[in-house]
């Protein structure tokens, strides 16, 4: 690559085709998001980046849950929601088992031979990681911890996505309650467990933030939040308007069952201490009411994923942001690296 | 300085004259720590450190805390607690008012004109930032939220100490309650907020650690459980053997009543959901048990302070670590820049 930037796959409406087509025809890494869509839509999005750039891309896709959430806590959490469901007039979803298409979503990555294939909240079967690379993708793990880095490794990835709790939005270890590790402590930790090559992803928005995990030993940097507010991302008005104005991130179950960081908002204040550990039933239960409060603009009611550095993100085009990224890492190395050498003994 | 290291203060223990003179002679900027300690300890360590070597040098004081503690909640921490002191045959402590000597301790850095004052646990008044400057100190304000940076700025530091919530011991800002900024994300904010020099802690603990924070733009890295197991440091021996040994870290108010970042042993896992945030009452309540606890080498019952990168931190000297810090991070952005560079279009 160009320009060492994979965008993070932004997986709930920001992710478009135009998004990844953009970054990957810049020199960066352009990432779909495979999760929450049918293999048919995911299938449509692969030929829908390909007719916008001949460049590499990758698919992402959520690894099933094998633990099983408690039903009483499901029950309990949507006894509690019944007045949110009610002002918005809609219904709560209801919660069922949901692999999320897995296995048809594997068949089409693989038929439609994708370049980079991404895997996040969960370790797939090392045959599962054999068959993506025999289908002639290159592989790359989401993990959060040094141990998951090493059992990555050993079920054959290729490179791996390590997470620090900076990040926006899930949360994409094997576990809900995996690592909390800051993105620098991460990169070093996993790089001394395994040899495989590192992708940081978590808080990064601007050059110097790529610059840093390149000099932390990362070969790229994932960047999310920075792209949410581009012109290519299908990210909603709502979401938009509130990373402009801003107030602090924290990390929350309340609107998926799982952990992850955005803006807090009031269902995040009123739901965050009762929401269980129960992905994807709390998930299903509360899209019907973020569908609702999207239509109605109201942003209080909704998951507004950012990582902790989304200030500094801003509407530049993703192609432009991809390169500035990229300018911006070199010089910032070129320059510290001078500064260095001037006072070495 | 030659190398771009400061030692992070580590009160309560690890803090050594040796340890500070080792680390500026090296050409770091080694610091003691004045918390805990007497004003009359604190001017004679200041004498220890001249005697050991003729380089700058800094102190650090922890800034009274203006929240009053709910006494209720102390009480029945220390009814909590009762078993504990039972079991290691002490009486609990008892909480008190206490500034930390903190009118007295200022005067002795003023008066032994000490190059370097940091300031921990919140933000001192304009007048006594003037007052230390006016002394000759270089002023650093500890801050864990671009918040913090800001007010800090307008108080008339002359530079920051950016803490993420990677490190090890007590989170240094404000409140209690402040910011869980991961340390990169932490650093890019801040130096948008403000114009002051950012030295970087939380989880550095080997060379290309130094160096991803120099490219995020720091002046430097503050580097505190790698020291820890310095032959120079006072670190008690459980505390090291557990460092060796190694868990997974969190953060805690069980031992102090203020945040901070240990090792997982049992006290952690038995009080922490019940620990009031109430410093330095709860401090004072487990001092006799911890001060025991160490005496019988009992590790799982006292604080065993650790930053989340702590598996990287080893027994080299003080000296040699901060060259071999220093050396590494050099080379790291070097190659960095260099591989870099090859990449540019």
């Amino acid at each position: 690559m160009p320009h060492p930037i994979v965008q993070a796959p932004l997986a709930g409406g920001p992710s478009t085709p135009a998004l990844a087509a953009a970054v990957s025809a810049a020199g960066g890494l352009g990432f779909l998001a495979a999760g929450y869509r049918s293999p048919d839509d995911v299938r449509a999005d692969i030929a829908a980046v390909r007719a916008l750039t001949a460049a590499p891309f990758g698919v992402n896709l959520f690894v099933p849950s094998p633990e099983q959430a408690d039903p009483a806590a499901v029950d309990a959490y949507a006894a509690r929601l019944a007045g949110e469901a009610e002002r918005l007039g809609v219904r709560l979803g209801v919660p069922a088992d949901d692999d999320d298409a897995w296995r048809a979503k594997l068949a089409v990555v693989a038929e439609e031979r994708v370049p980079v294939v991404s895997f996040t909240f969960g370790l797939p079967s090392a045959a599962t990681i054999a068959r993506a690379r025999a289908a002639g993708a290159y592989v790359l793990v989401t993990v959060t911890t040094p141990e998951e880095a090493s059992a990555a490794h050993e079920a054959g990835a290729d490179a791996l996505v390590a997470q620090g709790i900076e990040a926006g939005g899930h949360r994409g270890g094997f576990t809900d309650d995996a690592g909390d590790f800051g993105l620098l402590a991460l990169v070093r930790l996993v790089l001394r467990r395994t040899p495989l090559p590192v992708v940081a992803a978590g808080g990064i928005s601007d050059g110097a933030g790529v610059a840093a995990v390149l000099a932390a030993g990362a070969v790229a940097a994932q960047v999310g939040t920075a792209f949410l507010r581009t012109p290519e991302a299908g990210t909603n008005a709502p979401h938009r308007a509130a990373l402009a104005a801003g107030d602090r991130t924290a990390v929350t179950r309340a609107f998926t069952g799982r952990r992850a960081r955005g803006l807090v908002n009031r269902f995040l204040e009123e739901h965050t201490a009762e929401a269980p550990a129960a992905y994807p039933q709390v998930h299903q239960l509360t899209a019907p009411l973020r569908a609702a409060a999207r239509r109605a603009g109201d942003a209080g009611s909704i998951n507004l994923w950012a990582g902790q550095a989304y200030p500094l993100a801003d509407e530049t085009p993703a192609g432009e942001l991809v390169a500035r990224l990229g300018a911006d890492a070199r010089q910032a190395l070129a320059e510290t690296a001078r500064r260095l050498s001037g006072g070495h003994r």
